[in-house]
């Protein structure tokens, strides 16, 4: 029997064998978000980057730089960290992309088998992959800074409740993530009204975000790590 | 206002500022559930070790040595991790202790500005110490070798939502520890039946050590460390 096991932040990566495993990597708000977002709307690939410069450079090489710090976009960058961002235009373009946490949890990854990339948007299209594949599965949360998110953690749960029949948790933090979203599924919303990131993102304005990124199978999507770059499976 | 913040592993202590805090640390199967309940019975004081040829040395100073690893009395060790060892001929006595888990999250924790034992079985006298006193808090689940387990968290969200009027989570983890407790709190033994944990003790045919570990409020006592060595603070 295949198993799935949860990740609650890339600060306790080292402790999980991953060079078998599909590591799906999440940070709902909004890192992942934002890269489903671009897929289904036609971006050609995305290049992650956990360090700023290097992001920052892509732009002479003709790639649209998309960054955040903090919760802000950063000087100089083309796009911000709104999926509402990446919706228009994106058809054949390449994007160099880094985040707060997203980006960096990527790149904890990198001797997993497989990567693909996680969010409430494309739920069912990564479930399904999942499904189909050969792997054991770790789901790794972003979190903040190193933190366990509450975002986060609750697509871990509701990820593992959708392939929990045929691949089984094998041990707490998926039973923890999987009772968290069966508390929250009536309202992810106001569930999350008091998490720390999204109040600290409700400041910021960004309340249409998170309603947004919160919903699920908006995208029939899974981008996939090769190589160091993201590109579309189609699921 | 004062804050409590949850640690769910050890391996993420390092992500908190702790010199400022009263550190709880937890460890429910069964390292801090034996301190708490060998305190009831009259303990003098108990010596915490990360290493174990440390603490079996403590042996030729008078000590009882209680050792456990991966869930087994350790060979040589006077006693091993059930409660119920700890309950007769304590009085007077000085313990040596080492666990697989609870007391390398105490030597972790040792720049805090105090640090105290929590378990279910002194749930309300942890509580009421917290209240009394002036630090902000953090909960510090022992976890399994780093990863984070359901019966520690389940406390932490336990002993946020006695203490959350006065000293307020300050992010999302023990939002995520209280809601978890809020699903369990009907029947923990119930909840906590298919947790890795426990899967593990059960092997060892020690059910009727969940159960009690799993009772709050049957010792009116707060172990607290000084120096390195563990006294009871009268509650």
């Amino acid at each position: 029997m295949r198993t799935v096991d949860v990740c609650l932040s890339p600060d306790m990566v080292h402790l999980y064998e991953i060079t078998d495993r599909t590591v799906v990597v999440v940070d709902i708000l909004r890192a992942t978000s934002c890269m489903v977002t671009a897929f289904a709307h036609g971006v050609e690939h995305i290049v992650p980057f956990a360090n700023l410069e290097n992001c920052k450079a892509m732009k002479s090489h003709g790639y649209v730089t998309s960054g955040e710090r903090n919760g802000h976009k950063v000087e100089g960058f083309d796009k911000g960290n709104s999926p509402f961002e990446y919706m228009d235009g994106m058809k054949g373009s390449k994007l160099a992309f880094t985040t707060t946490n997203g980006t960096e949890a990527i790149d904890r990854s990198s001797t997993a088998r497989e990567i693909v990339i996680g969010s409430f948007l494309n739920l069912s299209a990564v479930a399904d992959h999942l499904l189909a594949g050969k792997n054991n599965v770790l789901i790794l949360c972003a979190g903040w800074k190193g933190k366990v998110n509450l975002e986060d953690t609750l697509f871990a749960g509701a990820l593992v409740q959708k392939i929990r029949d045929k691949i089984v948790p094998e041990c707490d933090a998926p039973l923890a993530a999987a009772h968290l979203f069966d508390a929250a599924k009536g309202d992810l919303v106001g569930f999350l009204a008091n998490a720390s990131h999204v109040r600290r993102l409700a400041r910021l304005n960004i309340t249409e975000d998170i309603g947004f990124c919160l919903t699920p199978d908006q995208y029939n999507v899974v981008p996939v790590l090769d190589s160091g770059t993201l590109t579309l499976k189609i699921a």
